[in-house]
């Protein structure tokens, strides 16, 4: 439990107000109370920080004369919380809420010539196979499954019954939640006369540091080279990730989202959810692209993109108001053409 | 095995014919045999109503008159028939066909200080974290994991490699079907300079009393509140819900449907399937969304509504229409431009 | 490591050069190195072909006097490399990178009156119910659960954390995918003034031989007949089958694809990812429907389909072209409109 100032200090910030209360946990402005840290970030939740009942609020100076309560000033409020939660919240960045009665589990199954770094956890029922290597601090979360050959770098998380198939490599401090298959074939057949022959899938999938891949999702390994999925990318749930897909540093893809094998996806992307993209495309650097999109062509510059199929969002956003009145419209021309 | 008289006695109706006959099972009335029990209640289906083979069949009134065998007369024979096949399979009810050797099974892994209902079953290989309570005749069927913390309601079955994670509460009377995850972490990151920055996700999620949830479906723990899963919801499979999001009670879901962050939607809706919703929306009460459609704005007038981005769905079925001639009203206003 | 005049031999194929060369591995055109096979099916690679380093590449008699290495000469270079690859590699089709340490590991649980065939694997921590039947060579990976009375033919592989539900029967030679949910509960429930009521779900699913089930993938239980899968057919990952849905031998399904209940496909058919498709619908043999599209009505003829709802895809194509010019065209008519 820091104090408002001790809080503030390992923030690298400054405070107004009583710098020795005592935070525990946070909240939202409308329902914190006592010894709760709470945030203002968006202009439309600045009706509650007139009536918060929290010890402190993290916000920005043009903000903070409107703070009835203690105050750590931040450039980025957002940020900054996220920061002082991880703080206020140091286990939800070990296991995950799951306790393990002993490091490795008496009923962990371990194959031959593994390498396990210090203070690895292997939670019951976890499975790993020949020749894995895992980082210390690991924690492979109940009933997930390891394949032979992967690497699983230091401080990576597997929540729990996650599958991991053989030669995968995961790098440090990744998080992996619940059901999530990394490795499983691609979806490569040929066709002799209307039957599919399979197409071993050779390559594998390598994980950058820092990933976090949300619940069920799902990415494929390669089909002769390898998937991968670069360095601090965030991936929601239930994503599918075909064969072969590069996904560029630091890209974020909301939930639900279908990527076709061998589309690569540049840096810095933002992919919202449910949407699909085909394979063998190139997606630029910077990207963004909306809710329920389809692209079937490659996109070579930054910019925003919607619709079905993607066009620049503002075009997409006419064209869309516009089929809102198109059956008037019919009748317009009609109306014309009787005038004739 | 009931007879005719004693299942239409326990379902408070009555019946035409022989009330003697047994009943073993369901069928349709196509392919029915001796001992099987069906039901009518789509008049497109009454063609095979004449020649059926059953033993008996619910139907309505106004079809008795045609029915050549034994009739158990219902106002509303398709919910009748949801009654008579609970009756007649009760042990699909208990734990969906797997059958333990042994209440606790040598190889399931429970927790310190958990709280074991009456007649808990833990199948197989399931583990059970730390403080977790578990109702009378809760079925944690095998593989399934349930993280420290969490309270898991009376007759609540988790069918097989449910990940349940910390601090859910799911209330009496569920059922979740296999690999389901209730309170991975919600999509909550905070942007440095391009990079992602995890928000530790504090909240849970509180599943009701008398909710489904279809397989590989993903339901996100709360970033600061809780995820709230009202009463009597039922969701289907392979549908996303993001942190904070409250589904109102009795609401329907369709699979593959997707619901961003902090989205609320009302009791009593129907939402098809492959639906994508925003984030921070309001949806009302009793409002039907059919499938593929994409809501980008509340809703706030019950009724029903489809397209991309919804419409009231009359309108959107004529502006389709149209949208098929498009090509040919451009290319009849070239010609009215013509003419000019 | 056989030889390229082993292979050839094999594949019954000619080839030209150097028959005595290794083969260890298989590679692309740009990235192989010495021992290493490649192939050439697509003209857009032929700029590769020139400076490849491979020791050997599979391609048409066509390109066959522009590869500077050894080649083997096929009619369809794709499907050689198929069968080639499978040849290099014959351990992916075996156990897929999970090496047991025993047959039946000592975690494993198996329930009563089941009958296992010759050389079944059942790795760790798998869980079978009673009176399940396992073909010779089945492979039950870990993590993976089978429900009472359940069938799994002669070499069928389920990866790792697979859920099979009771009573369903799996052909020969099937691969399933880790995270599948066969034979989970259909959507089914009456409505009983607002309050669902669950309608067992009495059939089951029926999946016949050579299917391919991609990873976290559902297919739903008939509600009163079976599901039906036929033989050939390949699913992606993340993909939604309904109860009694039926889908025709040598079907292809791309992920994240949904068809709702009682809708069935015919054979030779290839929906792409993120269709959807609604209930009690039937297409017919060699449809193709492209990406993201929506099918709301029944598709009687084969052919290429595409948009939301479907249309013939040439059809579709134009009036996408035209939607990006709708904004203008209201335009133009608001000026016909004012010349009037």
């Amino acid at each position: 439990m820091p104090s408002v100032e001790e809080l503030a200090s390992d923030l690298g910030l400054g405070y107004q107000g009583d710098g020795g209360l005592s935070l525990n946990s946070v909240a939202t402005l409308a329902n914190a109370v006592d010894g709760q840290l709470s945030f203002l970030s968006n202009s439309k939740f600045k009706k509650h920080l007139i009536s918060t009942r929290a010890s402190a609020v993290i916000l920005s100076s043009k903000d903070a004369g409107d703070c009835p309560v203690t105050a750590i000033i931040a450039d980025n409020p957002y940020l900054v919380y996220a920061r002082a939660a991880t703080i206020l919240y140091p286990q939800l960045n070990a296991c995950s809420g799951y306790t393990p009665d002993e490091p490795i589990h008496k009923s962990a199954v371990v194959g031959k010539d593994c390498s396990l770094g210090d203070n690895v956890i292997l939670a019951a029922n976890s499975v790993i196979g020949d020749r894995v290597t895992l980082g210390d601090n690991a924690f492979i979360g109940p009933g997930s499954v390891i394949s032979d050959d992967c690497q699983i770098g230091a401080a990576t998380i597997l929540k729990a019954n996650v599958s991991i198939m053989h030669k995968v490599s995961i790098g440090d401090r990744c998080v992996i939640h619940p059901g999530v298959v990394i490795g499983a074939d691609g979806f490569g057949f040929a066709n002799d006369q209307g039957r599919w022959v399979k197409i071993p899938q050779v390559g594998t999938v390598q994980v950058g540091d820092d990933v976090e891949i949300g619940a069920n999702t799902t990415i494929d390994r390669g089909a002769i080279e390898n998937t991968i999925i670069e360095d601090g990318v965030i991936l929601d749930n239930l994503i599918q990730l075909g064969h072969n897909v590069r996904i560029g540093r630091h890209t974020a893809i909301a939930s639900s989202t279908a990527i076709a094998g061998s589309t690569s996806i540049g840096e810095y992307c933002m992919i919202a959810g449910a949407v699909a993209i085909a394979g063998h495309l190139k997606i630029a650097n910077n990207v963004t692209i909306n809710g329920m999109s389809m692209v079937s062509h490659s996109i070579e510059e930054k910019g925003v993109y919607s619709g079905i199929p993607v066009q620049e969002t503002q075009a997409w956003r006419r064209n869309t108001v516009r089929f809102k009145q198109l059956d008037k419209l019919f009748k317009r021309v009609l109306q014309l053409e009787k005038q004739k």
